[in-house]
């Protein structure tokens, strides 16, 4: 469905309707994904108490302080609901191994805003204008005639400062800055959400800033920032993969980079993150990869080693960069 | 003046009939300091022509992409201006060896947002409340009947997230955010303006994260994070003082700690920078060495040794998260 009232309309009118509801999103999660599942949720809630927040993957520890984040329950693949939410999904892959939940469900809902989403569920409402699904489920909420409590609005605020990077995204508009607004003056406590999400870095995450300057190498008169933290620098400071959180930022708002790339250890695998700054597509780059995302924030996962991948890399970005010259 | 309605037409009538007007702000000028000049210098512009504005200081690089900056002019000490707009200076102190322009002046009006501001114009807007002297231009200029264009809207907007750190600081309510909301909506380049103010770190700055890391030190159970940069340091990398700027945030933004000091050569004394995050009041701390600020963001200038300096603060810091137990 491509208009946002009937979409809405039709969501509620299933919600009212339905015996049994899930809401679910993601593995590795995001802040947008749980933030979407638990404003949902609490709509749904005010709805039809016959509904299920699902998770298909851990929670990561810096959103453990969400409200209701305890009423997330791990899917387990079979049950079965007459209606699915899904959220924050670019393709049903995104599920991993839970997306048998759109089989396992009369009728699938889904709300994004990723680019190329296939559209794989019932209904589908996706607008990869839109800064986070937080924001187009802000909207559906509304229009399903909903009001916002504080932990909804809680959840919801999260979601899009952790998808606009705090607003300052290419994604966050004006009406993002009214939404959030509007969220706060539910009288939400902003401050503690703040600290709880800005101003809580570990001391290993604050450590590993010394091996990121170490590991960063520049190409092509600075355009393109490279970096990789191994599992061995992680365990040289105590760091995990949590650690790592947002650092691929710090190279990217380094003065004249307009390709950042950071390489993190995985079982038997490189986990890729791409950032642009102006005019590069990286989602373009990652899906040649396999992989997808947004315009200026992609990613990718890559079987051989770091010095291969280092050549691919520097082939497909050698002309990316000569393209746009 | 404590009705900002009144303010503002005051100052409005002021304007219409002074035959010269200056407007200025205080010595090493933040984005709150020339963004609110800027946005002042556009309004007072549109009502009347004899307006200079003015610099009491070097503009720092990271602000020169600010529309009609070049505009500024170095205040000379002698010149006479039938009015004064003083922005964002907490005592008038702040303006330096460029304070003669009190007097260089018939009227003098003041707008700030800094604590225990003495009042020292012939007419003070001072809210303490307000997240930047911006937010308060923003108000006056409109109540003045004054509409925004995209130039001013930039300066204003930069003032903004500069003071407000992105919105993140305490100091930004949601009247912030709608504020910024109608700024954006004069169709100012967001993306431009965040690009310029966030994703050009120098090199250096980007360098100096290995040596901050280097540097921190770590009291009373991890509350307390203390570090110096000297200027070897900075040599070291080829870094200047600009690239320290909000160096002091990462390490604030470590879990657990609630008071962060960053100290830094200067001439013949040691500037000492410090943050609180939750309920510590710096700006007292920074009182009993002779300096100021915010709650949470204040600073003093200190004229012995490191060694000193770190022994008498530890004093004071042990007393202050004592009481604070
Ligand atoms: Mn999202
Ligand atoms: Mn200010």
């Amino acid at each position: 469905m491509t208009n946002l009232n009937d979409f809405s309309n039709k969501l509620k009118e299933e919600i009212l309707k339905a015996k049994s509801i899930a809401i679910i999103s993601h593995y590795l999660p995001d802040g947008d994904a749980i933030g979407s599942t638990l404003t949902m949720y609490g709509a749904v809630r005010k709805l039809n108490n016959a509904v299920t927040a699902l998770r298909s993957d851990t929670i990561p520890t810096f959103l453990k302080f969400l409200p209701l984040i305890d009423d997330l329950i791990l899917y387990d693949e079979k049950s079965k609901f007459d209606l699915a939410i899904i959220l924050d999904c670019g393709d049903e892959d995104r599920l991993g191994s839970k997306k048998s939940i759109i089989k396992n469900s009369k009728t699938s809902f889904l709300i994004d805003h990723h680019n190329n989403n296939p559209l794989f569920a019932n209904y589908n409402y996706v607008d990869n204008k839109a800064s986070s699904t937080c924001e187009l489920v802000f909207d559906i909420v509304k229009l399903m005639g909903v009001s916002f409590c504080k932990d909804m609005a809680f959840s919801c605020l999260t979601g899009i400062l952790t998808d606009t990077n705090r607003f300052m995204y290419e994604n966050s508009s004006s009406s993002t800055l009214l939404k959030a607004a509007e969220l706060i003056d539910t009288g939400l406590d902003k401050d503690y959400l703040i600290r709880n999400l800005y101003q809580k870095t570990s001391k290993q995450s604050f450590l590993i800033n010394k091996i990121l300057v170490e590991n960063t190498e520049f190409f092509f008169d600075g355009k393109f920032a490279f970096s990789y933290i191994s599992n061995e620098d992680l365990n040289k400071v105590g760091a995990t993969r949590d650690d790592l959180d947002d650092k691929i930022s710090l190279i990217r708002d380094i003065e004249g980079v307009e390709i950042a790339i950071l390489v993190e250890d995985r079982f038997d695998e490189l986990k890729v993150g791409l950032r642009s700054k102006e005019y590069v597509n990286v989602s373009e780059l990652a899906r040649r990869f396999g992989g997808g995302g947004h315009n200026k924030a992609s990613g990718f996962y890559y079987k051989s080693s770091i010095i291969d991948l280092k050549k691919d890399l520097m082939k497909e970005i050698e002309i990316i960069l000569n393209e746009n010259k």
